[in-house]
């Protein structure tokens, strides 16, 4: 078993459902590397910089001295880096592709769709088995019951591997045969938390301020996040219904609010260009005749060719 | 009473401390005098463009001629119009300020703070008892456990009419004697809402652009809205100790995420003007040095002066 060798132990033939390879020992490589191990599973780890291994060993893991020596020690590698490019990067090479033909690559690394499916069509053409998923919680839920997962790709393949993968804790979710689907529903999430946080990072600046500490104003905004899950139910089905109801709250008035953000924040000499952005984008569905509609009503002048 | 009058009957002398006036008559302004209607609360109404009152003189409400005479009518004025501008063309004139005089008046419309503050100075310099109000929940709260009120200026005023008040329901919070306090809490906590509604609408564009429909994200969108509020407690103690821990989730992290965003959604030729400004900040803050930070080390840099 040359190359693959660990402070523990030496892995041995890669024979096993229950034998997972983790390739990216960041934070979520390792949690996820962790809840292998917690799992029972017999788990190789590989990491470009080297040294991030340590306390995984001691768990048990068994190292591999090369990324094709690793994806060769188990007939699933799961890799989770920064992006894309890192996981070409470290994949996409001759030694690699022949490690992972006809074994699964479980690519969990975020990125866009299209480069999701460019790395489907890298993986049919060297005969891997290749599935996308996307990791929707933070690196402490991984091996609980909060962890959420999405997966997309050949639907065989993911039942096949569902087991070893459910060590991962939480909810798993297969969305579909579309390799970019899981990373298309990654980027659209990570969108509305993304765009939330900003929203929140600039309230606590213009709060303070006004004299207002983050602790003071939190319990309220625990409040607006409270209200937010509801309205993404109640509006998301008139979005797909097409007819983006206002109601008692009309576009016009969120834009009338939206400017008294802005104004209230520069007026302190705050940045308000998150805010000015989402304003253009209700002013410009107001300019388009739809001032009554609801404020989702910008989803679809969005998304207009 | 000459000028006040109703279908139903014709206000009295403006003696008990059940009596109120509203000022506004579109979808919020009636929210509340309905709901001071429903709690037995002899209640005035005028509104600038005649006819929206219909509904409310059959539920046994007073109908005045004029602002001045609405304002006279009763011991306590709430004012409730879309911004400040509509609020000052109602109230500062002579005939208004005259009849308010020695009386309380309550505005909950939304503005800025700055706004706030000058009209209570006007306020103050007419002698008339001001307080100033934010809502923070939709018109179908009002009147019920759900409505949430935020209230600001002098404690003395604001305890005194608590009581009348009471009769729009929920919970009301005194937050002090800055008269420009409430409209703070509103603003950040708009800033908030309107942001994270702003990142939904632009993730269900995207999302549509890769064939999910908003029936379909919706869920995991809910999943997201979730985490929200207890992300928003754990940062606001970084927050106000100055620490902004990353711990696993560094702004470097979040901003390689924003940047996918980015790229997915204007590869689908959808405008990404809101995520493009977050990044900035993120990557703006990277750039100061602070790239291990958690995200809210934002709010400390658009802050600085």
């Amino acid at each position: 078993m040359s190359g693959i060798d660990s402070g523990i132990g030496v892995a041995g033939k890669a024979d096993s459902r229950t034998a997972v390879t983790v390739i990216g020992l960041g934070p979520m490589g390792r949690a996820l590397a962790g809840a292998f191990l917690d799992a029972g599973v017999r788990t190789t780890v590989w990491n470009r910089t080297p040294g991030r291994d340590l306390s995984l060993l001691e768990r048990g893991a068994l190292r591999a001295d090369s990324a094709a020596e690793a994806a060769a020690a188990s007939p699933l590698t799961v890799v989770c880096v920064v992006n894309y490019d890192a996981s070409d990067a470290v994949l996409r090479n001759d030694a690699v592709a022949a490690a992972l033909k006809g074994r699964t690559l479980v690519n969990l690394t975020a990125d866009t769709p299209a480069r999701s499916r460019d790395t489907g069509a890298w993986a049919e053409a060297h005969g891997i088995r290749y599935l996308d998923g996307a990791i929707m919680t933070p690196t402490t839920t991984i091996g609980t019951p909060h962890a959420v997962l999405l997966h997309s790709g050949p639907e065989a393949v993911y039942r096949e591997n569902a087991p070893v993968l459910d060590a991962l804790g939480g909810t798993h979710t297969f969305l579909g045969e579309d390799i970019g689907r899981a990373a298309a529903y990654d980027i659209a999430l990570l969108d509305i938390f993304w765009t939330a946080m900003a929203g929140y990072a600039h309230a606590l600046a213009v709060a303070k301020a006004e004299g207002i500490t983050a602790g003071e104003l939190a319990p309220f905004a625990q409040g607006i996040g409270a209200i937010l899950p509801p309205i993404f139910a109640e509006t998301a089905e008139s979005v797909d219904a097409g007819t983006f109801t206002g109601e008692d709250n009309p576009l016009t008035s969120a834009a009338s609010s939206m400017a008294h953000i802005v104004h209230a924040s520069e007026e302190h000499g705050i940045d308000a260009a998150v805010m000015r952005a989402a304003e253009g984008w209700a002013r410009r569905t107001i300019g388009l005749g739809h001032g009554e509609d609801g404020f989702t009503r910008i989803a679809e002048v969005l998304g207009r060719r």
